[in-house]
């Protein structure tokens, strides 16, 4: 007998479609929630369309934002003769954790991917291209993933960047901070090598 | 420099207060939800404040349910003899799911636990005693989990029923249908010995 009400098992449905969340966790998660208090619910239903709707890619960098021009790109306390390329406004997130950098970012949205039919105009690659015209950017800090993807897509910014005279560098893949030799793969290790670096 | 959006910063501290859903995951599940098309984003908003507004307990078994009575207590196809007690309507879904028993239900919301400060009067024992009034109920089926909290929910309601002259029963503990000894503790094993059953 179908016995679950209409909609537990379509917010069952609906939890499901996220990624991660199975059928048994969103089961989990929708009894959860209809045990939490109105308001509190109200509050998460709210925050996830608000987030939708007023979250839009700023006109400059392309990353996520709520105001345009983003918070980074209208500061004027940040270096912006620098440019670092990300694939995703999450990575921008990441980078911005380490308090290590102070420049600007530009975020392509992706990668090169022929497997997935992506090409350079279907990424942010026009608007990183157009912020270039007016030589206020001396470096390009390319920091995408070291997958074939953000390799190729590394390396198409670069044949056109280089010609135009701005530095344009990748940011170093090896063994992370902290990592044992012993359990990372082949190309890992191969790679920290080939990036070795002389000790003075 | 503090630059996520708040829009999608306080989407992640909503999705962060779920279970199991750590920043990460909310991290994850926020970008992901703000590459959503708009009208699935709408859609999961509001199947959940859908499902939390138009959920309520049935008046006579209290599982959860968009109809009052909720389909099974209402169904003429249901033995109405028995009654299966259960701590959560989530259990009711597992039982359903056996196909295996076509009783009504009764579910209690809880357990009893001092520890947690929940006494029977916080659960919905007096609904169930109020059902066995008009004689029609044969036999209840203790269904609570083998914790000791619903261990002590199992004998505080069968000291009641029993005396009634109610047949009470209890679901059998033991090994899972396809376990295997060696995996489990030796309170599961030595309840499947204490529960042994004579072949014949």
């Amino acid at each position: 007998m179908k016995t679950t009400a209409k909609p537990i098992e379509n917010l069952i449905n609906q939890l499901n479609k996220l990624p991660g969340i199975g059928s048994k966790t969103a089961q989990r998660l929708a009894y959860f929630i209809i045990d939490m208090k109105e308001s509190e619910v109200k509050n998460l239903s709210e925050s996830i369309i608000d987030a939708k709707l007023n979250v839009k890619e700023c006109s400059i960098c392309s990353n996520f934002t709520d105001e345009d021009p983003c918070k980074i790109c209208s500061s004027s306390k940040r270096d912006n003769s620098i440019i670092c390329v990300m694939e995703y406004p999450k990575d921008v997130e990441a980078m911005e954790r380490t308090r290590c950098y102070n420049g600007l970012y530009h975020v392509l949205h992706g990668t090169i991917s022929p497997q997935k039919g992506v090409g350079p105009n279907d990424l942010k690659i026009r608007e990183l291209l157009k912020r270039l015209e007016d030589d206020s950017v001396k470096e390009i800090i390319i920091a995408t993933n070291p997958t074939v993807e953000g390799d190729t897509t590394a390396l198409y910014i670069s044949k056109i960047t280089v010609p135009l005279g701005i530095k344009t560098t990748r940011i170093a893949y090896g063994i992370p901070v902290g990592g044992d030799l012993e359990y990372y793969d082949e190309i890992t290790i191969s790679t920290a090598l080939n990036n070795r670096r002389e000790l003075k």
